[in-house]
């Protein structure tokens, strides 16, 4: 199963860095390869100053070796392996009516000292962080997550859609970081799936990414904004590095367990402003955004 | 003591705040008084695009009631009341050859159910983040710091600078959040050391927070930069802002206590940029920053 969910990610982030270079036609993603001390390494791909995406990461990363002190606290046990892959992406467009996309999808397995699996599970999803609101984007954004889900379990894209308003939720400012997508985690083995089937519906969902988010990219990367909007873009920003900073779990596990660094913090925006007490005007378009943010909806 | 430390801080938030203006000489400080709902508040002056200042904060606020949970478990009591006060100011300067400063005074108390204290403590400090390194600027702080603590105890200066580099230390970058200065807490009475002591010596530091940093001011702030000096005072802002959302216990403790958010963050510089791996010259002046930050050294 490992080898081929790395392969699967593999070929992933070719398909979604060419897909997104041809939709930029501009800048091209840079890769570093980077190796973990401890066993492991990863291809990072970045790309920067684009004709639409202002920065933007979409890495890979397969690592194994002893469990770092910090899992063997969380899973309770003394000792252990484990192996450990994924992709990771993030997209900053620079047009403030473009919204920002988040997506991972990750494998996990963890070994007795026999090297025999103990447990073994798929995570992932994906979430979009738009800073100016189109309700169509918004649905077409999520009808594709549910679509990709119901092939597998109608009961999957109101559980996991749930998970993701949970969990990218601002607890400081009382407000979502976006509108939201899909979030799962421990998809083990059940009576009702086998590992097969795990791997059948996180691919379901990558292979889904590129038909969320380019149709919205095409639909608004033409629109023309003044610099009180890119503005408001920037300061929104802040929210995002305020969730990524002081709340995602996997980038202050990163962070703590010198993973690298500035694989990790790709998905940190270019450009960020805090402006002391800032709040929009009312019934602005800034004003609705903020609405759903502190009342997630649900949008199919 | 309470009583006397909190007409401290609020006539020190007057005298610097109006020689700040003085200095800016084109913003003034916006005072938003606030209340918290279980006891308590504060008075938050916030200065944004000043001549000098982009933006900063000198705030004070005075809190009491019930213990909050993370603080019970933290002292390893059941219950109890508390009182806090403190000044918290933060100045993010616009010339990336004016450094910001950040400084801290704080009291503490802590009573048994008779409402008899049974610990108090002050801490505080002030520190320096350069984004261009003028050694003779760092000399005059740590030596106004010392010269301060000198007057107190010769082994003050030496210990609290210590403790200050140890604790602005953004681990996940292996490097400092600035060049330092003073940080000291759980100040209590000791054998050689009374209350009064303790409260002449915070004060002893507080009054000399103006003299440590307005002269560095005055000497800096007309010098021209460059676009490119500005980007990489954003860059390194980026820094402040890792080491203030993922490593700050204060920024921290006040986020996940329902403090009030608007004077917790007005700690935030007001532009900021994330690039990807970047990394400056050798051998030029922003490497010769970043040689200092990873290795702090003696200043006096």
């Amino acid at each position: 199963m490992k080898n081929k969910f790395y392969k699967y990610i593999e070929n992933l982030q070719n398909t979604i860095t060419s897909k997104l270079e041809e939709v930029d036609g501009l800048a091209t993603f840079k890769e570093d390869i980077w190796v973990r001390e401890e066993g492991g390494g990863g291809k990072t791909r970045v790309i920067e100053n684009g004709a639409i995406f202002e920065k933007g990461g979409v890495n890979i990363s397969s690592v194994y070796g002893e469990l770092p002190e910090v899992l063997r606290k969380q899973f309770g046990v003394k000792e252990g392996n484990f192996f450990a892959c994924g992709l990771s992406l993030v997209l900053h467009p620079i047009n403030p009516f473009v919204p920002t996309v988040h997506a991972n999808w990750r494998y996990f397995e963890m070994y007795n000292s026999q090297g025999e699996i103990v447990t073994q599970w798929f995570g992932g999803g994906q979430d979009l962080t738009p800073y100016y609101l189109f309700d169509e984007d918004a649905v077409h954004f999520h009808q594709t997550c549910k679509t990709a889900c119901d092939k597998h379990h109608s009961d999957f894209y109101p559980k996991f859609k749930k998970t993701c308003d949970d969990y990218f939720w601002n607890s400081h400012r009382n407000e979502a970081r976006g509108i939201g997508g899909l979030f799962f985690d421990y998809l083990k083995e059940t009576e009702d799936f086998s590992m097969e089937n795990r791997y059948d519906f996180v691919t379901e969902i990558g292979n889904s990414f590129l038909n969320s988010y380019v149709p919205i990219v095409e639909k608004r990367k033409g629109i023309s904004y003044t610099s009180a909007q890119k503005d408001w873009q920037e300061i929104r920003r802040g929210r995002y590095v305020e969730f990524n900073l002081v709340h995602d779990k996997g980038t202050l596990f990163g962070l703590k367990t010198n993973g690298r660094i500035e694989s990790i913090l790709m998905s940190l925006p270019p450009k960020v402003q805090w402006k002391y007490d800032h709040h929009p005007e009312e019934n602005s378009e800034e004003a609705k955004l903020i609405k759903v943010l502190k009342n997630p909806k649900s949008w199919v």
